[in-house]
C-alpha cells in the first residue's frame, strides 16, 4: 500500500500530493478510520462516506480562509486527519482527546463548534453576511446531510439564505440516511433526484422536442417561452431547492475527487447560494458498514475482520428497559402510541416498533414537530409517548411550555441520554433539563434509580392525567433488569431508603442516577459507625415536600445529590422548599455539575470528576460527619 | 343594515343564515369586530382578514367534530363570535375575560390553546393519525398564515404529512404579511403563484400544446409522458408544495364565501394532506388598517374615524431605549449589526433600521436561524445584537446552548418582553429566563431597572467578551429617558440604592422591573422608622457573590423581589449562593410569580396579582419587620 498519509500534517502538506494519487490517500485514510475507530469507538459509518468529500473540500480550497462548517459534524474525520490531527486519534472522543466532532479551540480550521444537527446553513449564511459586510475573502461552504435536513431549522435558514441570495455554497451530502433509515417528503424528494438516470438525456430529448413544437399562431406566443421554462424546471431538476433561490447542482458523485472539484469550480461562477447535491455511501469501502450504516453509526471498539463488536455483553440499557417496558403497556392498551425525532433504535424505540410497527411515528430530525404532534395524538384520544434524548428535547423546549404544559395535555416525554453522556462531550449532555423543566408549571418530572422503577414511573406516567415526564441515564441500568408486573407510584412521593432515626447524623437526598452510589456511601459510613439516612426524591416535581422536611428537621445534616447542573436543579428546588417553609436549616451540601459544560470522557471518569459516584459521594459526606477523616480510608479495596 | 348577528349564539344558529345572507352577515361581523376591537384594543388586521375564511369553515363544517387549529390564533375572532362568544368581546384579553387567541376550556371549539407561530400542522397531524388510528370521524383544517410558515416547525410538519399522506387540510392563508412585511424565498415563492393571472388561461394553453406534439419515433416515446409531467407541474402552480406530497388548490379568493367552499369540497376528493392556497388581505373593510396592516396588527384602544390611538401618549418603551441606544452605537461601532425575527417594530430594531437598514437582518419567523446566525455573524468579525421576545427565545434555546453558549461566541442577545406580559396572556409570558438561562454556563445575564441602565447594559453587553443577555420588561420604561453617555458596567456588580448599615433589620434585593417598586416601598418604610437597605443586583449571573453575602451577613431579613417564576430564578441563585457560603442564614422570603401560568389582564394588575408592585413589595416587606402592622396603612393614598 502507499504512504502518503505518514507525511501529512497539515493542509499544505496534503496540497502537495499529486492528484492522481489522491484515490491511493483515500484508500489509505479508509484503512486509517477503520482501523482507529475498531480501537477507540466512534462514528464510523458516516465517516467513511466523507472522505472523498473532504479530500475534494481541501484540495479545492484555502482552509482556513475558506470556511467549511460540518453540520451535525460526526463525519468530519478526515477533515481532521488533513488539518494536522492525524496523531491525535488514539485519543479519540477520550478525556482530554480529540473530540469526536468539530470543535473551536481544536483547530482553526473548526470554524465552528457542533454536535446536534441542521445548525450548518445558519452558520454559513452569518458568515457569507459578516463576509460581504467586512469586504473578506473566502468562500463559505456547509456539508449538510439529507437526515439534518429535515430539522426545520435547516429550513429556516434555507428560506432565508434563498430570499438575501446569500453567498454560501451548500453541500448536500445525500447518503439516504439521517441516523436510520431517512423519513419525510424531502426524502422522497431526493430520491427522485438521485434515482433518475436518464437526466443527461432527457435534457438533449427536451430541446429537440422544443424545437418541434409547431408555431400555432400568436393566442399562445407567450406560452411557448413558458413551456420552455417548464420542461427547464422539470427536467433540470432540483426544481425545490431553485424555488428557495437556490443554484442546483448535481446529483455529483461524492467519490470521485475529480467530479466533486469540477462542480465547486461551477459553483465559484454564481455569487448566491448554491446547492451542491453530492450523493455518498455510508460505511464505504467497509463491507460490514455499508450492509448495516444504521449499526455501524456510532460504534464502540470492534473487531476489523467481521465488524463484531469488542465490548463484552454488557446488562440492558436504560433504552432497552423502556423499549420493552412500552411494548408490555401497549399490548394491554391500544392507545399507547411512540413517537421519536430520527432514533428509534437509540431510544429504544425499535423494540416497540417489532410488534406495534404501525403505532410508532418517526418524524425524522424534528424534535420541535415530534413534541407538537404529539400533543395532536393526545387531543385526537391517544396516549403518546414520545421519547427523546435530554439534549435534544433542548429543541421542542418551547413546544413543552406552549403546546404541551399550558395545554396540560396527557402524555408522555421520556427523556433517554440525561446527565452525564460520556464520549459525545459538551453538546450531547443531558445536564440542564431538571433545571429548564421545572420552571414549567403542570409538568411531572420523575427519575428513576434503576430498571424497576423505570418502568413503574412509564406506567405511571402513562396512566398520569396531564404531561409526565421521566428522565433516565444512557448505559447500562443499574440495578437488576427483569421485566416486572407494573406499579402505579403514588404522585410526590419519596421513598426513604435508609430511615431516619432520632440519631440520624446525615441524610443524603439522591435522586435517579446518584440514588445506587448513593446507598453504597450510606452503607459504608454506616458500617463504620455513622449515622447516615438515605432517601430516593424520584419526583423533582413536585417534591415529596413532608418527606424533605422531615429530613430537615432531623438531621444535622443535609448531602443532596444529582446528576444535573447545580443552578436551578433538584438541589435548589429542595432549597428553595427549606426556606419557603422557614424551618431552621441543617448544613445543607449539594453534589452536581458545577457552572461549566462537562467535557468527554467515559461516563465513569465523568461522574467521578463531579464526585458523582460513590467514593465520591462518600467523600463528600465524610467531609460533613467528621473533618478528620479520609474517605479513600472507607471506601472498599475490591470497588477501586 | 342587516341584524343576523344578534341571533348568533352557537354554530347551530350561525347554520340557519341563509348562504345569501352570508356576505351581509360578514359586513357585520366586520363592524363588531372593528367597534369592540376599537374600544378594548385587540389584534384587528389579522382577524378583518378572516372573517369570511371562518364563516366558510363553520358553515361548510361540523365543529368540533370537524376540527379547526388556528395558528398563532390572532386571526380567531370571528370563529369566537360564531362559536357563542359574542357577548364576551367587551372582556377580550382584559384580566378574567375571553382570550384573544384560541384556547382549550373557554370553548370546545378551540381544539388547541395557542399564541405562538407554526404549531398548527403538527397538531393537526397528530390528531390525524389519532383520528385513523381510533377510526374516528372528521376532518382536520389546519389555519396557517404565510408569515408562519416561515418558522421551521412548520417546515418539519409539512415534510411530515406530505411522507406520511396525513389526511389533514391546510389553509395558507396568505395575506403576504406576517406581522411585519414577510420574508424568504417562500414569500418569493408564494407571491408568484399569487401575481400570475393566467394560471387558468395557461392550463388550457397546455393541453393544446401537448396535442400538438409530433409522435416522432420511439427514441423519445418515455420523454413525452414526461414532458407532460413536467408541464402539469410546472403549470398547475404549487409544485413545492406538490413535491411535499400535498395536493395544491388554489390560489383561492379568500374574501369569496361560495368559492372557498368549493374549494373545501374539492379537497374533500383526496385522502392525503391538502394545500389550499387562500388569499386574504390583512384588516379588509376598514381603510386605516388595510393601508398599514403592520400598524394594526394589535393596537390599543383607537378612534373608528380615523384609527388614531386613543392612548395618551406615554413614556418610551423599553423597545425604543433599546433600538435608540443601538443606533447611536451602531453610529460609533460600523460591525454592530441587529438581528430579529419578524419583529422589526416590536423589538425596537425599526429604529435601528432607520439609519442602518443594510446592517438589520430580519430572517422572518425563524428564531432558531436567528440566533445561530447570530453565531455566524459573529464568528464572521460582526458584533450581532438579536433582539428576541423573551418566550420566542425558547424557541431558540437550543440554540443558545449548543451555538452560543458552547462557542463562547461574542454577540448580545436582547430579550425584550421579559416579566408579565399583560393581555396576550399564558402562552406570551417571558416569566421563565432566569431559570432556563442562568442553567447555562458562560452566559452573562443581565435586566436593567430603568432607561439608563438598559443603556448601559447594552453598551456592557456589546463589548463584553462572551455571549452577553440583557432582558426588560414589555412597556414603558421606569425613570425617565433620555439618551446618555454610554458607562461600562463593572460586570457582576450589584449596586447599593439605599446602604446596608448595622441597624439594617431588612435588606429588600430586586433586579430589573423589581427594582423601582422595591425603591418605593423601602422608602416608605424608612420614613416610618424601619430600618431598609435596598440592593438592585442588575447582574442575574454571575451575582455579585460579595454584596449579597454582606447582605445575608448584616440583615437579619432579605427580601428578594424578581418578576419570574420562583422555581430556579434569581432568588432561587442567591439561596444557592447563601447555602454553599454555609454563612449562618438569615430569613430570607421570596416574591416571585408562583408554580402557574400567568394569565392575561393588565400589566399592573398581574404584577399586583403576584405582590410584584411597590404596594405588594411594602405589604410583604411589613410582614417580615413586624407582623401586627398592615401594609395599607402605610402606603400613601396618592400612589393608590
Amino acid at each position: 500500500m502507499s504512504n502518503y498519509l505518514s507525511d501529512i500534517n497539515g493542509v499544505d502538506d496534503f496540497k502537495k500530493v499529486k492528484f492522481n494519487k489522491l484515490d491511493e490517500l483515500a484508500a489509505e485514510i479508509r484503512e486509517f478510520l477503520i482501523e482507529n475507530i475498531a480501537r477507540t469507538g466512534g462514528h464510523l459509518a458516516s465517516n467513511l462516506g466523507t472522505v472523498e468529500l473532504a479530500m475534494a473540500l481541501h484540495y479545492y480550497l484555502n482552509s482556513p480562509r475558506d470556511k467549511i462548517i460540518w453540520d451535525v459534524g460526526h463525519q468530519a474525520y478526515t477533515h481532521k486527519i488533513l488539518t494536522g490531527r492525524r496523531d491525535c486519534f488514539n485519543s479519540l472522543r477520550q478525556k482530554d482527546g480529540i473530540s469526536g466532532y468539530p470543535k473551536c479551540g481544536e483547530s482553526p480550521h473548526d470554524i465552528l463548534g457542533v454536535g446536534h444537527s441542521s445548525t450548518s446553513i445558519s452558520a454559513a449564511c452569518g458568515l457569507a453576511l459578516a463576509k460581504k459586510q467586512l469586504k473578506d475573502k473566502g468562500d463559505i461552504y456547509a456539508v449538510i446531510g439529507d437526515g439534518s435536513l429535515t430539522g426545520g431549522m435547516a429550513f429556516e435558514a434555507l428560506n432565508h439564505a434563498g430570499d438575501i441570495q446569500a453567498d454560501i455554497n451548500v453541500i448536500l451530502n445525500d447518503n439516504e440516511m439521517s441516523i436510520a433509515g431517512n423519513v419525510g417528503a424531502l426524502s422522497n424528494y431526493l430520491s427522485k433526484l438521485r434515482s433518475d438516470p436518464k437526466i443527461k438525456r432527457v435534457k438533449e430529448d427536451i430541446e429537440f422536442l422544443i424545437n418541434k413544437i409547431p408555431r400555432i399562431g400568436s393566442t399562445i406566443s407567450g406560452t411557448v417561452e413558458r413551456v420552455k421554462n417548464a420542461l427547464k424546471y422539470s427536467f433540470i431538476q432540483g426544481v425545490l431547492f431553485e424555488e428557495f433561490g437556490f443554484k442546483y447542482l448535481g446529483p455529483i458523485d461524492g467519490h470521485n475527487i475529480e467530479e466533486l472539484i469540477k462542480y465547486f469550480k461551477e459553483a465559484e461562477a454564481f455569487s448566491g447560494p448554491v446547492m451542491l447535491h453530492v450523493l455518498t455511501k455510508k460505511g464505504r469501502g467497509y463491507p460490514p458498514a455499508e450492509e448495516n450504516p444504521d449499526q455501524f453509526h456510532g460504534v464502540g471498539p470492534f473487531n476489523i475482520a467481521d465488524g463484531s463488536s469488542k465490548s463484552k455483553k454488557t446488562r440492558a440499557s436504560y433504552s432497552q428497559v423502556f423499549g420493552e417496558s412500552l411494548s408490555r403497556l401497549a399490548a394491554e392498551d391500544n392507545k399507547i402510541v411512540g413517537v421519536t425525532a430520527a432514533m428509534p433504535a437509540g431510544t429504544g424505540m425499535n423494540i416497540f416498533a417489532e410488534n406495534y410497527a404501525d403505532r410508532l411515528y418517526d418524524v425524522g430530525i424534528a424534535e420541535q414537530h415530534a413534541v407538537t404532534m404529539s400533543t395532536g395524538l393526545a387531543k385526537g384520544g391517544l396516549k403518546p409517548v414520545c421519547a427523546i434524548y435530554s439534549t435534544f428535547l433542548q429543541r421542542a423546549y418551547d413546544q413543552v411550555i406552549h403546546d404541551v404544559a399550558i395545554q396540560n395535555v396527557d402524555l408522555t416525554l421520556a427523556l433517554d441520554r440525561a446527565g452525564i453522556v460520556g464520549n459525545d462531550g459538551e453538546t450531547h449532555q443531558g445536564v440542564f433539563d431538571f433545571s429548564f423543566l421545572r420552571a414549567i408549571p403542570n409538568l411531572l418530572l420523575m427519575a428513576p434509580k434503576d430498571a424497576a422503577q423505570l418502568q413503574d414511573m412509564l406506567y405511571t406516567a402513562v396512566n398520569y392525567q396531564g404531561p409526565a415526564i421521566l428522565r433516565y441515564p444512557r448505559g447500562s441500568v443499574a440495578g437488576d433488569y427483569q421485566p416486572k408486573e407494573f406499579s402505579q407510584l403514588e404522585i410526590a412521593k419519596a421513598e426513604e431508603l435508609i430511615e431516619i432515626k432520632a440519631d440520624t447524623q446525615l441524610t443524603i437526598i439522591a435522586i435517579g442516577s446518584t440514588v445506587y452510589p448513593s446507598q453504597k456511601a450510606a452503607e459504608i459510613l454506616n458500617n463504620n459507625g455513622y449515622k447516615t439516612a438515605l432517601i430516593d426524591a424520584r419526583f423533582v416535581k413536585p417534591l415529596d415536600e413532608k418527606m424533605i422536611l422531615k429530613a430537615a428537621e432531623k438531621s444535622e445534616n443535609i448531602l443532596i445529590v444529582e446528576e444535573q447542573v447545580l443552578a436551578g436543579g433538584f438541589s435548589s428546588a429542595i432549597l428553595e422548599l427549606l426556606n419557603d417553609s422557614k424551618l431552621k436549616l441543617p448544613y445543607i451540601k449539594r453534589l452536581g455539575i458545577s457552572d461549566e459544560f462537562v467535557t468527554q470522557g467515559e461516563m465513569a471518569e465523568m461522574r467521578s470528576k463531579y464526585d458523582l459516584d460513590g467514593r465520591g459521594i462518600l467523600k463528600n459526606a465524610l467531609q460533613m460527619l467528621d473533618q478528620n477523616r479520609e474517605a479513600k480510608s472507607l471506601w472498599p479495596k475490591k470497588n477501586d
